[in-house]
């Protein structure tokens, strides 16, 4: 089973961002074999005493067994450490699966000194297959001996499955007039679709906020971001986005339900959780074109993101856009087949910013030549407004294409 | 714009039935230069006086103008004539649309003898190009001109856009000791997804069935056929399915209602409906494999239904199995992302009649060589039992493949 360096990387990569330490956080990966050969594939990272914990996961209804364990942990609010693989996701495993998060928890637990709900776990690979704990358990010793903050970059190459390039990105912002930093790392490529928290994403802030101020701004967050996005509307049994706020940062207290002085931080966060939605709808399998899609003008904003999610999951406009197409015919079918409220005769299509169809007909005298070098682009941007409303969303998807057959045809995952 | 003629035919190609005969519909086609060359666009039909109708029409909110025109006609329950075209869809165009609409119907009434409301209208073919309707009102004297009872084959031919192989079957039924015949012809490729009546579709028979009854059972018969397959997810704005009666069989007469006299009758239709359904899905766009999916032990049929449909849509079970991987986890995944009542624990899954996964791992000793060999052929029988209840369902999709792509990235359709 050849790893992810035999994919080519995207066209839409971007580097990762130079993510400084974040005090109190220190990781390690290590090769472990769980499934690649020749590449790190387990992280572990250890949190300093009064971590707090706020987690967002799939709502597919057969999740992992990791994400069980991170779901009956996180009402600690609480954290000491987090055990991550790749290879391997440990979903319909059985009892096999519970054992295994156990002693790897355990394990893990021994090694920093704390209960084992104070450890988080998340596996990502294969589906169905018995998970080797034993190889990561072993390797967990070592990697708890050779911790550092400075390895973001080393932490997001060892999450990595189909992923075509690592993800790490960071902003700041001020707490009370005291700078604290937000880090993160995520790894997705498919099976990747919006409605939970997609795929994995790890977090950390030096900023002391109380578990349920910083559950409440993650949620926020990851609504406009990760859920937000898609690329084959295949919705993992693994997602799982978790972030860890050691509270090294000396600003003002917090109160448990958040406040004005959060203001800064959650818009950093959830730009921060945007970027890195993003870099993994940049690395859609098989992905060459990101599309952003506008949704203005509908009964609610819930009815909005529905309408852009019909338009971003449809085969046939993801085809025409790998196709370079203008086919806004097929966008307007979308509409139409999303469910929600929508009038013919109300709806309007723009392409690159060009409205080509209003109020039930093509508009008069449209001139295809400006949207056909758009399409021509890497980034696509479709505006819809139905007419009906003050409801907008916008999502991002990419464009189908034979990599993504030639990807999905051959790979287990 | 290259025609059909251009892709080559499905590997899961069938022939057509020897269509015979329906007393009473006469029929003809011609080519008017719609939009492909070489080939015929339009078809036909006449009905004697009396000739009941029924008809299901697509559930997408932005229907092309055609579909708007039969959905006002159909109250009426009465048809004389049905004119169809391919290669202009005459969808989101406007005034101009409806306009065209009144000038074919006009045009046929007048040729027929009859009021243009009992003219029924079909196109298909690209989105948001105006239709030439005077292309189709000057072929319509030489049409109604040469029309036959012998030409449900060219029937079927005329009405093929990205189809591969034109589709037409019939079957036979007793009403009180009188034989009837159904006779049916359909078309379609991709932009097929179920929740309506999936693309065009037009049966006639000789019975004599009022429309209410005549409707009843076509709805019934296309919940279960046409309703249960999709090839893309993709809801198009054109799907009708139309079922003319023209009366001309000496049976007992049918109450207003139906009843028992029409039992053999409804079994013949919705086993038609199925028959030509699955036509479409073996000319899905690129399609190399039929998939069909069982699905038992739902908590309602309802609920199986959109279970089946989850996996039968999903990118990664259709490429997996365009690929002969016998790659179970996703079909997991996907139904844990249908929404529905499922429970990991409690949840099985089988290949080409093996099981390979029951309550929440894979089956001890799972042997995958039947398997392997099973997905290798062309058709693939997947059974999910959810363990929950006793609703069942049975959906029908096809793989997809680098076929589809080549297919919607260069054919505006």
């Amino acid at each position: 089973m050849a790893g992810p360096a035999a994919l080519p990387v995207s066209p839409l990569a971007v580097p990762m961002d130079p993510v400084p330490p974040v005090p109190g956080v220190r990781m390690a990966t290590a090769a472990a074999g769980i499934r690649y050969q020749g590449r790190t594939d387990v992280l572990a990272m250890a949190f300093p005493p009064g971590t707090a914990v706020a987690g967002v996961f799939t709502r597919n209804r057969c999740p992992g067994a990791p994400v069980d364990w991170c779901r009956a942990a996180l009402p600690g609010g609480r954290a000491r450490a987090l055990v991550v693989n790749a290879g391997n996701s440990n979903v319909f495993t059985g009892q096999a699966g519970r054992d295994a998060c156990l002693a790897v928890a355990e394990a893990a637990a021994r090694l920093v000194g704390c209960r084992p709900k104070e450890v988080f776990l998340a596996s990502t690979g294969v589906i169905g297959e018995p998970l080797p704990a034993g190889r990561i358990t072993a390797a967990l010793p070592g990697l708890f001996a050779a911790l550092r903050e400075d390895a973001w970059q080393d932490a997001a190459r060892a999450i990595m499955t189909t992923d075509t390039f690592p993800k790490a990105a960071f902003r700041t912002a001020r707490i009370g007039g005291q700078a604290v930093t937000i880090a993160g790392i995520a790894k997705g490529s498919g099976m990747i679709a919006p409605d939970m928290a997609t795929m994995l994403c790890f977090l950390a802030t030096d900023a002391k906020i109380p578990p349920a101020a910083l559950q409440a701004a993650l949620k926020a967050g990851v609504d406009r971001s990760f859920n937000a996005t898609t690329v084959d509307s295949d919705t993992s049994t693994s997602d799982t986005v978790l972030l860890f706020a050691t509270g090294q940062a000396k600003h003002p207290r917090i109160p448990a339900e958040g406040g004005p002085l959060l203001r800064e931080f959650r818009a950093a966060l959830a730009d921060l959780l945007l970027d890195l939605a993003l870099r993994v709808v940049r690395d859609g399998e098989g992905a060459q074109k990101l599309i952003r899609i506008e949704v203005t003008g509908a009964v609610s904003p819930r009815s909005a993101r529905k309408v852009g999610l019909a338009v971003a999951n449809s085969p046939l406009v993801k085809t025409a856009i790998a196709g370079e197409d203008a086919n806004w015919g097929r966008i307007v079918m979308a509409v139409g087949k999303s469910g929600e409220p929508a009038e013919r005769d109300r709806l309007s299509v723009a392409i690159g910013g060009v409205w080509i169809a209003r109020e039930g007909s093509v508009v008069p005298g449209y001139d295809e030549s400006p949207v056909v070098a758009h399409m021509k682009g890497r980034e696509i941007a479709i505006a819809v407004d139905l007419g009906l409303g003050r409801g907008k969303s916008t999502v991002w998807t990419c464009d189908l294409t034979h990599g993504y057959i030639d990807i999905n045809g051959a790979y287990r995952s």
